[in-house]
């Protein structure tokens, strides 16, 4: 098979960090917040390119104030590893050493009385840390107070998205080539994360195969069971390249369907293609869920589409925004998701088709393009 | 070599984890609290042996309230993989659907006006969700209101450890025999994972290789460089094996060391016998701190000692109870941590030597036992 050995991206610069700060300080200010609070994870990743080795107890935090430079307050053991991180330049490195407290460094870059955005996943240990130090400072989740805070991808950011979607598309074309029936649903999916890395994914993340009756779980993984000919299998993978995420489901047959699985199928199919038409600036979030779910509604299938139709998709494979009823957040372009309808028959088998798709200037852009009707395989 | 097929442990039952539950309940109470609220991380799988493909921002949540029976907050998506979850028959499962306000369900489990203990881990996100649902309840991080709540292990946990840190030291011995010199850090740390996971481990969970200046970096994991004649190599390696940690560090040398290098490791070794020899019942947690501190202040080596002491280990290797100046906490049979003092001088070489520690009637045991010596390697 070919090797897809696309050349790298040019790696993010302090400036493009500190490009992203400055914007995200700016959309604080005007969410009428008086700076955030970023966590290890996908967000800290984010603004600044530092991804710790684990995340322990101990407190890195970067807190962004308008008008004052970039903090990051690390553990003493961690800062030479921080120094190093590609977006260090941008940053002023406070370091507190084990046995004192790491409030005491993060509690005055903060203030009394103000109004903070915290990463969705700070630990709870120290927010209430944070709480008690400052009783009068307030803290609001950042998925809901600046949901849209990474939604928007600039140009390298979609040019990385679209790769990691070539070679998530380039897998599962490999995958149709490989015996099904007979093997575990594991060593399916032991085939998709070899593919996935070989098509230049640093990381796997997900590859779920679910044969038969496990695929009416929507999130189960792989098991112990042998796909039989007759299996619809729902396959469902994704991970990161170059540090962009992939995530794409399609639901295969070994051998012909049946009228019934060719029916669900079709549907689901049909309503993925009206989620992704509806994909278009100024259209709302809740549109894209509503134009896939009513096509399965519609089908008599309602009961059975029981998860939202997407998630957004950037430095982690889940983000905002969310697809789903009651998100009213305008499609903005450049924003990046997945349109991922399915239908599960508990006990029988499931059906889901996803592609990420991409808000254009008049549209949406799918990232994964192979056949979304039923592959036939062996 | 010998490849250690050990048996596996009969697994934990559901009668281990109610039983773990109702301890955890009991203890609660005592400290004035009104219940336990236990987030998907070490303290989820150590209540109900659940263990989720991954945390996303979809609020899953152990509810223990004394008096009631234990109640798990799922998204409906994972509701059947929560069901199969070792300790599931001891639970009650709640589902909430996407699209509904996963706080509904949750808030009435735990009443207003009350206070809650909560996992360290738990994100800032749901805190904040349970906050503005229940002003009146008040919440404190596990870590501070129960930092004991997993520390004392019982007969089947101090197996695992041992069996952990058995394999971690058949590791180490077949290590000294492979070629460092001319090597790069990366090649021994990937010898020092596939060794681990030939010895059991399911998991890696880091392999420090820090080799000539690196090696005075204490959070250092692995790099590029290669090793060369002459170097001191800080080896700091575990992860988990049937589900519990090991974590052990030796300083190795390419050829033979300098005198100061003898020095500093001897001063190391005494250090950390020093701290071992500290471990006791009733004695408190900084006692082992200061005990190997004082080893290496009065080397004149103080201010080369950057990092507490030790760490708990059970169901992750990063745990309480801390070995740290201030911790008061007194020792109790059964708790389990690592102590593991060091040197590091920078730029040139850093001297680390750890072992797991388990508090015995009286006095300590350790559960790694291979030779403290500094070790020739080739």
């Amino acid at each position: 098979m070919d090797s897809h050995r696309d050349s790298a991206p040019a790696p993010f610069t302090a400036d493009d960090y500190r490009a992203r700060m400055a914007r995200a300080v700016d959309a604080a200010a005007d969410a009428g917040l008086d700076g955030l609070v970023i966590a290890p994870g996908p967000d800290l990743v984010y603004f600044t390119g530092y991804q710790l080795t684990a995340t322990t107890e101990r407190l890195t935090a970067l807190v962004l104030v308008p008008g004052k430079d970039p903090v990051l307050v690390v553990p003493t053991l961690e800062a030479p590893d921080a120094a190093r991180a590609p977006g260090a330049e941008a940053l002023g490195l406070r370091d507190w050493t084990d046995g004192t407290d790491p409030y005491d460094v993060t509690a005055p870059l903060l203030g009394t009385g103000r109004r903070y955005g915290i990463s969705d996943n700070a630990w709870a240990m120290h927010l209430l840390g944070l709480q008690r130090r400052l009783p009068d400072t307030s803290y609001t989740a950042l998925t809901e107070a600046l949901p849209m805070l990474r939604a928007v991808k600039d140009a390298h950011e979609l040019a990385r998205l679209e790769a990691a979607g070539a070679a998530a598309d380039a897998a599962y074309r490999e995958i149709l080539k490989v015996r099904f029936a007979g093997r575990k649903e594991t060593d399916i999916a032991a085939d998709l994360a070899a593919l996935l890395k070989h098509f230049g994914h640093s990381q796997v993340d997900f590859t779920v195969v679910g044969s038969g009756p496990n695929g009416a779980n929507p999130h189960h993984e792989a098991g112990d069971r042998t796909i039989e000919p007759g299996d619809m299998v729902v396959l469902d993978f994704g991970g990161l390249k170059h540090g962009y995420g992939s995530d794409t489901s399609r639901t295969v047959h070994v051998g012909e369907p049946t009228a019934e699985e060719r029916r669900v199928h079709d549907v689901v199919r049909e309503a993925q293609q009206a989620g992704f038409e509806a994909v278009k600036p100024g259209a709302a979030c809740q549109d894209v869920d509503r134009a896939a779910r009513a096509v399965i509604t519609e089908a008599g299938y309602g009961e059975h589409f029981i998860h939202r139709t997407g998630h957004g998709i950037g430095v982690t494979t889940h983000e905002p925004p969310y697809i789903i009823e009651g998100e009213q957040q305008p499609l903005v372009p450049g924003m990046c998701f997945s349109v991922e309808p399915g239908i599960y028959l508990r006990g029988r088998f499931g059906v889901r088709i996803e592609d990420i798709v991409t808000v254009t200037e008049d549209g949406g852009r799918r990232f994964n393009t192979t056949p979304r009707e039923p592959a036939i395989v062996e």
